[in-house]
């Protein structure tokens, strides 16, 4: 496990280059649920997710330990394609995403839009040959949360909004490949050990919080569930993610009506674009407040803004809207 | 019309209650289109859109003036009902806002959970005439564009943005019955003389370009033109707002196609919820860059961000993001 320190280090190397994005709530949403939520807007982060922080992080650290890299690679269908270009234009190095066929198009657009060269595989198992054969070269090679230079860059969206006021009692972030909640645990043990994490993951893609309960990885073999929250269906989370996962204190399992729910309350709320990805962890945070006796301060980390034009289509394919949160929630209850 | 220090003054009398709104820009945007674009998001105002500003300064204007109501009464299909309902409640005063059938479920619940009382009318004229009942015994009507402190409230947005380090070269705000654009231009004219104000309409409810062409007020008679914009469906300025319309420079026309694809590039370049009657700002200031062979500062007043589930599902029925603006726009030249 990473020193704690290596987060606030991460957020000093970042300082000039990254948002220090807003920290805000809704008085209507508080006044409906009974607590104090603030949502960490990491939708408007660099390339619209908090993946700009790990990749840049990872990038900057390897130069300062003098690692020689003319070309930079990823492969991903998500998110973290778009950090790795954005990150290696600030470095003014090449880089090269690969991407499986059927990643929508607007990711590859934004990360060729960065300046990288983006290359389309047959499939992931294509695109990892490619990119060992790359590094085999002397390319440096940015995984998307198996990394210790990734999870500290990740915990700095948390360190942030630890400068908050007042205590907060609890944080929530949704757990792909657990980089984020890594990263999130890391900060809180810097800054606020009294602040408990939690994970959310959707029920349909629930490996993490079904290793969390065994205490050891299960892994989805095959392909990736189905998930309205694609940023959450990675077959499994690794090793070194698995260290702090098993710190954390549950991570809750949320219903796809759920997801979709959210996304429409959060941006609607909030006026932010909201991945279905984000409002898993909003979704797992009524789940722990519908168990407090008292009021609570929580964060809800946003992880991201950006959605296909299909994925806006599934996501107000119902009239959510109609239902307020608080009637929604103890109809569930 | 109104001194231009009207505005400055309701910027003071607003300052604690409403947000200083963000003026952001998105770098690959100012990339595609060889300017530099200023969004200022009135949609993350309070109530979601500026009408907030106007329906404030309103309440505290004839509260100043020692005008005596225990009762505010709006109506209103759109944005402005929430924002006397919201207002209201600012001053502790009871509200009812008369919205007409089938006006969105979202907008009157938006209401009621401001504390206002709703009501539902059978049509707008039903609305205008209990909304005269209830001045006869007492209330106090606020309209949403045709009343000056109405217009100098609307004026602070523009007011804050031009605060801005670079002189503005151009502004540029959608025009419903012309009360933001009306505060607009007297904002520029306290603060930045020299910058050019136009607006901006759909094509298909082009009352206010019609009549900035003739010099005179064409009103469309029967109901509202039918536009995904349908915050610009008013019938007609009124005599009031066309004093400082017939101002501006200009008021661009924007077809259908060009609001539905703004609407989705800019929700997905800055992350945050726009109205399709905010895009046409955007079409129109586009209109405007194509005529110029320098490098121009323009902003453009994101006016709102509450969609409905079902308006949300129109902005998205195609795929826009696939043709990046400065394609997009080469394509239409």
């Amino acid at each position: 496990m990473l020193a704690a320190q290596c987060v606030a280090d991460a957020a000093n190397r970042l300082a000039t280059h990254i948002h220090h994005t807003p920290l805000v709530s809704s008085a209507t949403l508080n006044q409906w649920l009974g607590h104090h939520i603030l949502f960490k807007l990491e939708c408007q982060q660099k390339v619209g997710a908090f993946k700009s922080r790990g990749a840049l992080n990872a990038l900057l650290v390897a130069r300062e330990a003098g690692q020689h890299f003319d070309e930079v690679v990823a492969y991903s269908s998500g998110n973290h394609g778009q950090a790795v270009a954005w990150a290696s234009r600030i470095l003014n190095t090449r880089a090269t995403i690969f991407l499986p066929a059927g990643t929508s198009s607007i990711k590859a657009a934004a990360a060729r839009a960065y300046g990288a060269e983006v290359i389309i595989t047959t499939d992931r198992a294509a695109a990892e040959l490619q990119t060992q054969d790359r590094c085999a070269a002397g390319a440096l090679f940015v995984p998307p949360f198996d990394h210790d230079a990734v999870i500290a860059g990740q915990g700095t969206a948390c360190l942030e909004a630890l400068a908050y006021e007042d205590p907060i009692d609890a944080v929530f972030a949704t757990c792909g490949g657990g980089g984020l909640l890594s990263g999130t645990w890391l900060a809180c043990q810097l800054r606020s050990p009294r602040t408990q994490v939690f994970g959310a993951e959707p029920k349909r893609a629930n490996d993490a919080a079904r290793s969390h309960r065994a205490g050891k990885i299960i892994a989805y073999s095959g392909s990736a569930p189905a998930t309205l929250a694609d940023g959450a269906r990675t077959l499994s989370v690794s090793a070194r993610t698995f260290e702090y996962l098993r710190e954390l204190e549950e991570i809750f399992e949320v219903e796809e009506q759920a997801i979709a729910y959210w996304t429409q309350w959060l941006a609607h709320l909030l006026k932010v674009s909201i991945e279905p990805t984000a409002a898993v962890a909003m979704a797992g945070a009524c789940q722990w407040l519908a168990r407090q006796s008292q009021k609570r301060i929580v964060m809800v980390i946003v992880s991201g803004g950006n959605l296909s034009p299909e994925t806006w289509r599934n996501c107000w394919a119902d009239d959510n809207l109609c239902t307020p949160p608080d009637q929604w929630l103890a109809d569930r209850l």
